[in-house]
């Protein structure tokens, strides 16, 4: 008989009609925290990975696609980023691609849950060197208490969140959106991981809705990201000032995705993207 | 107890490791063709889906992003498109794209599968319109067999294949790219889908080495594609003459994906995918 491979398989229901079925052959970490269930499993296909409430957040093999493309869009923008604020990202991949930009001087990153954190750490050691780096600070807390009350600290805050269901709710809305302005200084970007315009249309719209209510420019644009449902991924950038298609500092070496010219690919919607977050 | 939804699911194995599943309602068509399985299903995330050897090729939901992508660059590049080839494609989606180019006079499909043409005019209205446009003329034979012998009579051939396993293998390779060179005329574009970078990396690689030794102008662009493997596909173009950057003619109205500046913007490769299809 032909010799076959072990037949166990991490499955996310990205819809309630739409799974993603990947082989794994060990699972790591299979835990409830105080805040969402967490897998860490090793993949055929993608390497190591990390899930949150049956959701995944990080694969080996793609995790630098939106690591890459949610940082360096809103900091190559920024023509001097010296402070930047992560909200959530506890994987340490935001952090790493953050730390990658030679004028940024201090980066905190703040997770609601330590055992991310850890499991990070202990598993994810390309991903755990963004939180180990000198110039990132982690603290562990819920990033809405964080923010509420901060005044002109940072140039970019950057929302790796995960989906905006239970605590991560807020972080899609405008309460949250006007506190992170006032945290910003006059030049400043939000920039926010906003879901896929094919699985989950309403969250873009309803986000990009909400940042416009607070910022004065607010700007979608896409990358490709497969482990996500429908692998088409959409950020929304609020800026305070600047035009965040245009690239005002050092675009940083090694990337493997985002580059000068895809800066400004990004933005190029398709139609029936640009329709679901045209004003109204 | 609560109420349930039928819980029958088309699984497509996309890799080995691979799986993407869709609930469905209903299943329409599911034979043995002369040359491969063929699947219509009704399904709840993305409508009405069409799969040949268990990989699905159409549904309705997502279709025009393949089919615009892979149609319109070439045609729109070209100064003057009046008579395409398209091979394979009996669905009718890149035949009904094609034809919305003004200029264009004659459409040549050729599949090699009645039953996929039969199967597109009884369950796929918006893709079959395309097959009984009056400028589209359908074949139901060997594109190999037929391209053999033509010269310089075709603007665009667009191969609108499966992947290269089986019958389709041959479409990706030198001797068939050189008889298409030899079936286009002066400034004539050859443009093919080449699969995903993450999950096929050597498709793609190959495909546009064995391009390049008959084309002196090889270009290799991409679209988001939710339900190909991986979300990201790629489509290499063969060009005799003009650089296919350049839109050189008038761009159909009503697209929802392919635009003057998505023309532009999927030509902007990630560095990982500019590694795959560089000057070895």
């Amino acid at each position: 008989m032909e010799k076959r491979k072990s037949d166990i398989w991490f499955t996310e229901y990205q819809t309630p009609d739409m799974r993603l079925g990947l082989r794994i052959t060990k699972v790591l970490v299979n835990i409830q925290t105080p805040y969402q269930h967490l897998v860490v499993a090793d993949t055929e296909q993608y390497g190591r990975l990390m899930a949150l409430d049956g959701a995944i957040q990080v694969t080996e093999r793609d995790e630098f696609t939106y690591h890459e493309m949610l940082t360096h869009v809103a900091l190559s923008a920024h023509p001097d980023p010296r402070k930047v604020l992560i909200v959530g990202g506890g994987d340490g991949g935001t952090a790493r691609e953050a730390a990658k930009h030679t004028s940024v001087r201090e980066v905190v990153l703040v997770d609601i849950d330590q055992e991310v954190i850890n499991a990070s750490r202990e598993f994810f050691p390309t991903l755990c060197c963004g939180l180990d780096h000198p110039v990132v600070q982690v603290l562990t807390m819920d990033a809405l208490e964080y923010i509420r009350g901060k005044s002109g600290e940072f140039d970019v805050v950057i929302v790796d969140s995960t989906d905006p269901v239970d605590f991560a709710e807020g972080l899609f809305r405008e309460p949250f959106y006007r506190d992170v302005c006032r945290s910003l200084n006059d030049g400043g970007f939000l920039v926010a991981q906003t879901e896929s315009p094919f699985s989950d249309p309403d969250i873009l719209t309803g986000a990009v809705a909400e940042m416009k209510r607070v910022f004065p420019i607010v700007r979608t644009y896409w990358s490709s990201m497969p482990t996500y449902p429908t692998g088409m991924w959409t950020y929304a950038l609020g800026s305070r000032k600047h035009d965040p298609e245009i690239i005002r500092s050092d675009i940083p070496a090694g990337t493997r995705y985002y580059s000068g010219a895809m800066h400004k690919a990004a933005f190029v919607l398709p139609a029936f993207v640009e329709e679901l977050v045209r004003d109204r």
